[in-house]
């Protein structure tokens, strides 16, 4: 008798009943557990994020919230290698779990740390000092920040699990505004097991932290302009989230942190003997097999100059197999299977259609071709090998707008800095681009080309690749999102995401009544 | 023959052809202009935007634009009167216009300013320092800004023809971002007249501002990422321009100003004699009769102690009853006429549901009913007296709902401070609430409950109300916006409102790079 996720909602884990769909193992196909396919009474549910874990949170200060983090965090931290054995069946390696799980942890210490160091013992956050308005001297006007009074609702990817609700929980909480997470059925157990830690670990006050494993309809119907809805996912879900009339009607505050089609570019002061040109490969090898490839920043298209193409394809698909793809409990193994046999076939479907535009140079879309460990269940687990494309014409529309989210990216060569910049912009927004290169010029050119299309930018070089956090993630202290096709959202960047929980208010009064009406 | 209103668009001034709307004056009927109901090729204007525009914008620095602002202010501060004497055609008085023209060439003084002594001299602004990621020194993030690629799309309110259209093109431009103003038809003659002096100074680059009299139909349709579209105006309007599938689908920034049902609250300190109660009731019958309540920020509801209630009806009214209402032109007139007979019946249905479940208690809904001056043409001009209605329960719900935007206000009983407060939410988020109190443990209650429901909040007492720059005034320094039904937005505020023309990005790489990569 497999179990049904439980939904921890409203003070109480509660097993959900009527339909459900099933969630397997991504390697062996094994079920693991179902998740309810009704959705919940989320009116109740937001009134309880409102009314108890607001009332809890918001008497608090902005230290005391994160002095609570920072014990969550270090509480966490504990139980880190048992939250990576679970994870092991959403087919993440103990490597890729690393960027999920630690990383998740290390998220809840910076913000705890970040709030201890940079923000008062109040409730109140000043935006700026109390500044005289004209020739008077009895205004003026202070800028104040104050937690919104309802939920921050988090529609989560399967893709991070722990990560995924971890980043939007910590500045959320810091703020003093409680969460609801809905995460990704796929992989939703792996939430489950964390969230049951914190509960149980009565380390927040009840009501901060609510997780709903049912389906979602509904859930966004009774928000308004004091919530925060926050979505990651693809352009699609997006989309129809933002789309939602109380987002549209009500003045949801909504965020969006949607796939997109990110870049690296190799400069062309980059020789094949030069320490760039394998920071480059290495970084693209690893984009493409960490996490299968399923993140939303992983390397989809590779700027190379037309004069090491050749070179740079060689040295790719020379590291491409040697790969190891197959059950991530086996040791050996360095890339595990996609989350599920369904995320795969989607993934195949997406890579004919660049085939067919481009050419393959590296792997198949037959999912029984290429090296697999003795270990991989082809039939039952969810596999795929690594997949390079090549496109000689690099103006071609498909390799910047199809997107396989999976161990996929299409190597794509140019003339002058000027066109792989326009051809990086037809992304048309992207979360994050790597620029290659020793060459203080090309960087300079590339960030103002490349910076109006992306939230992040990495300059990566011989001086600086061995510290480098690299491109794929997506560091607390650095912002996480993109413009246009990837969502128009901001994450993280440290303090920098508290006020999408905060309302900013102009108190316009007189300079002594100012530090007597927050300062009690 | 009356002269149908041209464009500036893409270079030149356009004559409109085919359909046309007529518009008259407020005060007399007689037809001013024609505006064509036909729209223009919004994807030539936007092209046209980028590509000359912010082409022209990019290279200067954030000093160099201020330095034209400050040019361009002092340029148009020289044409006031001749605004002045157009804009009395608006229904304007000679006040109200000062608030408009004065204050949006204001505007672009205090941004020139601000611009000049708080931005680098550089292309790109740099967030915050240099961080140094974990225990590396050799690798870090630097948050940067840098101007977006598109335009500024403004829809516009007919309530501020000259102001409406100053306050979201001084940050923009700043910003290094082009303009593309639609204003409403109604006063589109006054925003058409400030536009061809800033084009005849040639004091802007050409393409930074474009000026649309035309339908809008299809100027959404081209919209992404890298543009902006600001919308003032009702709340239906803003949730239909949201709804918009380029807004919707391409992550185009959107921010919405709407009206909302601000409220001014009296402390429960407060007696017939001191000097806060005078305080209240002048900025209430202020905020009704300047522009004739055509203010997104005027006061809608007030909420008075219950003892106090008849004694500030009485004093209201009596207030109330010295207003001349008539036309502009006559210099003994105190409140001008409705922008049109259109809007004028448009507020007398919200009046009458006000009424309905409140009581008038001061004007009718009749148009010819109220002290007029002999100079108010009841017949052809959009003439409404100030209408006061009392609700002795404060909890009906049209009170909060029902919004008559003109010469219109509700007096709101309350016992206790928490009950006001509950009453003001009920608004849903309103762009301004005043506090009239010099008590400051009132003062300290109100702002911590009313802060998250607004954007701005004026505290004011007999020690700042000299000084005071008033409850519906939205100062370049202040923030201007309100969540949920305020629209979300946020603008003004200093340069606060430059991030939303601009987009950061955190650059990563090593501190010696760094600066030699926009440095340059």
């Amino acid at each position: 008798m497999i179990n049904t996720l439980p939904s921890y909602v409203c003070g109480h884990w509660r097993s959900a009943t009527g339909d459900t769909s099933i969630v397997r193992d991504a390697a062996t196909g094994d079920v693991i557990t179902r998740v309810s396919a009704e959705p919940l009474d989320y009116d109740g549910i937001l009134d309880y994020a409102r009314n108890v874990g607001g009332s809890a949170l918001r008497p608090l200060t902005f230290v005391e919230r994160a002095s609570m983090l920072k014990a969550l965090a270090a509480h966490l931290s504990a139980k880190i290698d048992d939250f990576t054995e679970v994870s092991l069946r959403t087919g993440a390696t103990r490597r890729d779990s690393a960027v999920d799980i630690d990383g998740g942890v290390g998220v809840l210490f910076v913000y705890a740390s970040k709030g201890l160091k940079e923000l008062p013992d109040e409730h109140v956050l000043c935006d700026g000092e109390f500044e005289f308005v004209g020739k008077s001297d009895s205004f003026g006007v202070q800028h104040i920040m104050t937690p919104l009074l309802g939920a921050s609702v988090q529609i989560n990817a399967f893709n991070f699990p722990v990560w995924g609700f971890l980043e939007k929980f910590a500045p959320a909480f810091l703020a003093g505004v409680p969460s609801v997470v809905k995460p990704a059925r796929q992989t939703a157990y792996l939430t489950e097991m964390v969230v049951r830690e914190i509960v149980a670990s009565e380390l927040v006050p009840e009501g901060a932290l609510q997780l709903v494993c049912a389906a979602p309809d509904g859930l966004l119907d009774s928000l308004t302009g004091q919530d925060v809805l926050g979505v990651t996912g693809s352009h699609a879900t997006a989309t129809a989230l933002r789309n939602h009339p109380s987002v549209i009607g009500r003045g949801v505050r909504f965020s969006a942190e949607a796939d997109s089609l990110n870049s690296s570019v190799l400069g062309a002061d980059v020789s094949v003997n030069s320490p760039e040109f394998d920071i480059f490969v290495r970084a693209l090898v690893k984009e493409m097999t960490q996490k299968a490839g399923q993140k939303c920043t992983a390397i989809r298209r590779a700027f190379v100059p037309r004069a090491l193409i050749d070179e740079v394809e060689q040295a790719a698909t020379g590291r491409l197999s040697a790969a190891i793809v197959g059950d991530p409990r086996d040791g050996t193994v360095t890339m595990g299977p996609l989350v599920s046999q369904g995320q795969r076939d989607d993934v195949r479907r997406a890579v004919a259609k660049l085939a067919n535009a481009g050419r393959l140079v590296f792997g198949s879309i037959d999912p029984v071709m290429g090296q697999f460990s003795s270990t991989a269940d082809l039939e039952r687990g969810a596999y795929l090998a690594p997949v390079l494309l090549r496109f000689d014409d690099a103006a071609v529309a498909t390799a910047h707008s199809i997107e396989a989210f999976g161990p996929v990216a299409s190597l794509l060569p140019y003339d002058d800095l000027g066109d792989a910049i326009s051809n990086v912009a037809r992304g048309e927004g992207s979360l994050v681009a790597s620029v290659v290169t020793a060459d203080a010029d090309i960087a300079s050119a590339a960030v103002a080309g490349l910076a109006p299309w992306h939230g992040r930018l990495l300059v990566v070089n011989r001086d600086n690749a061995v510290d480098s956090t690299g491109h794929g993630a997506a560091i607390p202290h650095a912002v996480h999102g993109g413009p246009g096709r990837a969502g128009g959202g901001e994450e993280l960047g440290g303090l920098r995401s508290l006020p999408r929980y905060l309302q900013r208010t102009a108190v316009q009064t007189g300079p002594g009544f100012v530090d007597r009406i927050w300062r009690r």
